[in-house]
């Protein structure tokens, strides 16, 4: 395993220091990450916590790194030597990988000593941010497409782990298989993928090329059939072989298409297929798609059972940062604590203060999620009551739910420097996110100017809040 | 060192299974990466050979995996038992890291035997069209700036690689510092980066963090104004906290500004310090920085002396993939080539057959870059003779070229599996990116509207390619 600590800005080492020289390095502090609306950001998909996990398990600095710090020459050896014996001993709340979660929420929750907590802000956001952002356009390339889609953006990735976590951020988001053996590999995903351009011009004919590629995957054979022509020479000879597939008792995979009108190639190349006997071999497409361009597709009526989808999923390419932040909280002086806020003349970038839970309510006669509602930590909900959601800055727009259910949306995910969480498996992990996306009315998940889901604050914590923003600039 | 053979497509591992059935698998065969344009690719700076020659030196399949290979029942054991010898025996001649690179050009061409020439894709497209991306971004951003630009944005990087090679490749580009201490240690980076907001909040008030920051860094004393009110608040601490630290004989380094109209704080910020007496504290600024925000500020007289910049650059956000492509170009039939061509309806998407170099060819007397010039490999160019140089599709648009000096930019990278080029530093790579920069007038590499810098093919070249569009489709 990599040892990723050193993974971290250079001022939160610097403010380590500080913090260990005043003498607030042990203090407990609370930091949230949550991430701010975009108007890209209808929902998202919470992704990244396992990684998150196992790189707070593994926090250490070894010889080489307190070396490395040493000759930068701002350190002293005080503090070195404390770090060299630091660990991660705090404790972490998070959503469950799969969760759909909206802007504002906390998504996870670090409590733990100052320089802790400090020192993994950095590693944190880079990978929650990431696979939150690739899950969840994954799941809206998905939602798009109905199933079947494949993700094939490697090549693109911007770099190894871009394209490793990113392959199963696009699990979770909903992809049923990636290309990227390594991530088949190190998540137990499905691997899909068959043949390339160049195999068809390494060849003297396309028919040859084919002929070859079904000789050693008799029963994977699925051919890329627009090298040349796609229905006057790929459709044809791709069914020429099918046929001695057939003959020779192997039943052909189908065909994928990657350039051209894919609408109306796919429409033409079904027609074909089907008349010569190959209902059941399917259409692949690839080439530059999203949710946008699937959706196109689907309403042209092009034919296509599966997805091939690369750059625009692996890196998000509309929205490439999801731009979560971690701001701090709370801090606890002798067991207390004290509410930390971060003002803004922006009021929707004021930040939420002190430690906080999140519920989901829903209802209990839809099973729909109705909002989701930010508490102080140890403030109850009682289901047997009517609770009143309020919006967290227009205060006058309020609705009372009836017959209600709710779930806490943090749950622990590290406990005293050790993963409390469940180990997941991946297919857990996408089935979660399926069942509870079925949860939002589709008005809430559309692609097109969506409904704004509720992201509500008690009247507690709304309290301390207007109390604090009053109370701040004091330190002015 | 991470294994990373596995870091491929799966096709490349099925197309090599068929080539290994067919008796191609020994084939020598040439691939060159390349990238196409886009109205917001002028030039791009090369980088992310380093890496892909690591990998192709460390490449191997462990005893792990083959046993996950042998796993997916795609693969016999006659293939796998090949795979577990097979190590990178090829050549690869590559542009140098901080080559001023244009579209249609190879900037990496591999000779190698075809199942590790195919194997060795996806990888190679990963490591060069990310880092090549974000060394196009950076030094576009390094360009607006005209200097001290710092790389920040490790938080909001597609996962780890991204944000350690990015900040490699933003310090190739031009940046001089990164935040991420990882990426200041793997590569010997100089690393910055002082206090958060958190830092500040964390104390009664701005004027004891302050205070506090100054007693841990009296030399590196940069202090973050903008928490509460950056005119009336932060910048009157920073300086009554200036000084304190010139009485006590250390000199402040400076303010940053992370928010709000940053040419009109800058300004106001700058007058304020230059009374205090504080004419050297630099003014540093940060917040959704990029080349146009910069340029914007700049042209507003900003006072700003350092720029953080951070999701922008290392996301390169308007542009996050460089879709570079890998292409067969030729294969060797008892040691004579075949030159290999892809067809496309669109003509700029005809690959360039054969084995080539490019040479870059510069006017002796202003040093400047005239155009590059594609040849095939053992055509020679004869700098005593005037040169003709011709669009590559609309061939009527000519010019000729005399008193020229012309350089090969394709240099020896792996030389029978082992690295042969230089091992650069990352101070002399970004000087060569300097020095080679200057060489081009700035009606190609400004911001906006650009002439389009020329990239031509040989005569020798141009009818190898127009021969083999007419005879092709004969596969088909």
């Amino acid at each position: 395993m990599r040892n990723l600590t050193l993974l971290t800005d250079l001022y939160e080492l610097t403010m380590g220091q500080g913090y260990f020289r005043e003498g607030k390095h042990e203090q407990p502090a609370v930091f949230d990450i949550f991430f701010r609306p975009n108007k890209l950001i209808t929902y998202s998909v919470a992704a990244g916590m396992a990684q998150a996990a196992e790189y707070l398990e593994n926090l250490h600095f070894n010889e080489d790194d307190i070396k490395y710090l040493r000759g930068l020459r701002l350190f002293d050896e005080g503090f070195l030597a404390y770090l060299k014996e630091l660990r991660f001993t705090g404790d972490v709340y998070a959503v469950r990988e799969g969760e759909i979660v909206f802007p504002y929420e906390p998504i996870l929750t670090v409590k733990a000593p100052m320089v802790q907590a400090q020192l993994v802000e950095t590693a944190l956001l880079t990978f929650v941010n990431h696979q939150t952002l690739i899950a969840s356009k994954s799941s809206k390339i998905c939602a798009a497409a109905g199933g079947g889609v494949m993700e094939f953006g490697l090549r693109r990735a911007q770099g190894a782990d871009a394209g490793v976590y990113g392959a199963r951020a696009a699990i979770i988001g909903g992809c049923v298989s990636t290309s990227n053996v390594y991530a088949g590999k190190l998540f137990g995903i499905p691997v899909s993928g068959t043949m390339a351009h160049s195999w068809v011009m390494n060849f003297p004919t396309e028919l040859e090329a084919f002929r070859a590629y079904a000789r050693s995957f008799p029963d994977a054979c699925l051919l890329l059939v627009d090298t040349y022509n796609t229905l006057k020479s790929g459709v044809p000879h791709a069914i020429e072989v099918f046929k001695e597939l057939r003959a020779a008792g192997h039943e052909p995979k189908g065909i994928r298409l990657d350039s051209g009108d894919l609408a109306y190639l796919s429409k033409e190349a079904r027609k074909m297929l089907d008349r010569a006997g190959f209902e059941n071999a399917i259409i692949c497409a690839s080439g530059d798609l999203d949710e946008y361009s699937i959706r196109s597709l689907k309403d042209q009526g092009a034919k296509i059972d599966s997805w091939g989808v690369g750059t625009k999923l692996i890196t998000s390419a509309d929205l490439p940062a999801l731009g979560g932040v971690y701001k701090l909280a709370a801090v606890y002086e002798d067991g207390k604590e004290i509410p930390k806020i971060k003002l803004s003349d922006t009021t929707e970038k004021i930040t939420n203060p002190s430690f906080k839970e999140v519920y989901r309510i829903y209802d209990r006669e839809t099973d729909k999620a109705v909002a989701d509602y930010i508490v102080r930590a140890g403030e109850t909900v009682d289901e047997s009551e009517p609770l009143e959601l309020c919006h967290p800055v227009e205060r006058w727009k309020r609705m009372t739910v009836r017959n209600f259910r709710a779930r806490k949306l943090l749950e622990p995910l590290i406990s005293g420097g050790k993963k409390v969480a469940p180990d997941y498996t991946l297919a857990e992990i996408s089935a979660y996110r399926a069942a509870e996306y079925a949860r939002f009315w589709e008005e809430y998940t559309r692609q097109d100017m969506p409904h704004i889901y509720k992201v509500d604050l008690s009247q507690a914590l709304y309290d301390l809040k207007q109390e604090m923003v009053q109370e701040c600039g004091k330190g002015a």
